[in-house]
């Protein structure tokens, strides 16, 4: 498998966690977002929305973080991200989707970009936007820990919702935002630094890291 | 089953979809956001995240539309609303990500209100920023079904990706952002508007409607 990904992409931190939990190995494509090269059209072929992470398999590429793990969760189901039963799958996915939905979207790369340079938003009004919805975003995410406290977000194992989780604070750490309001949240955050899958594919120690 | 939804939510009508094309029956319960009735001390019992739609099955409450429809799905697989193939599987899952975290989140009610309200973006700067995320995110989609044109976004039944994007459609029109560049997309839609599980759970159909 490749995996076309940038270092500083949370959405590409969430599949190589997921990859390294299963232990499959790919081949690392550095894609660089702030230089556009997700831009260019020789990666047009890759993947036609011009998003990373993209996950080539074989003739299939497949976009799209959650589903990417989806995938590699139906293709190498050991060990699971997801729980057993379909009440704990929606949990996990309800709080990916907390994430990946509701927080990350409205602060990535291509948002901020434009209210800065089409709405003239300033530094300081971007920054704040910025940690509005990181800081307000986790209240939901740690309103949902506190009701079943655990190891990780759901029981002792990590799960599609840890995948999703850790980059998100990666960003709000860079950022400055808020993190004491959160005490399950960062609980788990450091329950998970502590494994290899989690620590080995941080942004830092990524080939491209600059 | 009860469903606690807003009829002008696209996320609450993603799910009534998916309910309708099951052939599942549950309990309407409105919940009025321009009203902040999901900021009500009531609602919070339901739902820590305070947002719509939440469906409650038992003793279960099951939050954010995508987990809902996958948890739907596993419960009542029949008609699915996924594909056989993890391939193909991965392909529905990112066209509905391509709505419900690309363009979806950025132009919810609360983003647009935090624009107005706390950035003091005027109207038409806010009107043109929906516009600018609907109309650039569909074009995304519609280079994904250009590659496999198909009856529905992907095959000749209905799949959570058309669940995602007939309301993102109707949230389109409503806001009159501009459609003829996404011909593919325009087609699905019609072809889902044809059935009785769009058409009769669209928006003003609700009883909260008004």
């Amino acid at each position: 498998m490749e995996l076309y990904n940038y270092f500083r992409s949370s959405a590409s931190y969430r599949v190589r966690i997921a990859l390294a939990l299963k232990g499959l190995d790919y081949d690392y494509r550095a894609v660089h977002l702030q230089k556009n090269e997700h831009l260019a059209e020789s990666y047009a072929a890759v993947s036609a929305a011009r998003l990373v992470p993209a996950l080539v398999d074989g003739a299939h590429t497949i976009t799209q973080s959650l589903a990417i793990i989806e995938y590699l969760e139906e293709t190498h189901p050991h060990p699971p991200l997801l729980p057993a039963t379909p009440v704990e799958r929606a949990r996990v996915r309800a709080l990916a989707l907390d994430i990946a939905c509701e927080i990350h979207p409205i602060d990535n790369l291509r948002v901020l970009r434009y209210l800065t340079r089409d709405m003239h938003v300033s530094e300081d009004d971007k920054n704040r936007w910025y940690r509005h919805w990181v800081e307000t975003g986790l209240e939901v995410v740690e309103s949902q820990l506190a009701l079943e406290p655990a190891t990780f977000c759901h029981g002792d194992t990590p799960t599609l919702a840890d995948c999703t989780l850790v980059p998100q604070i990666f960003n709000a750490q860079r950022m400055d935002c808020r993190l004491d309001h959160v005490p399950h949240v960062m609980r788990v955050f450091d329950a998970c630094m502590k494994l290899d899958a989690f620590e080995q594919t941080r942004p830092e120690r990524c080939p491209d890291a600059s």
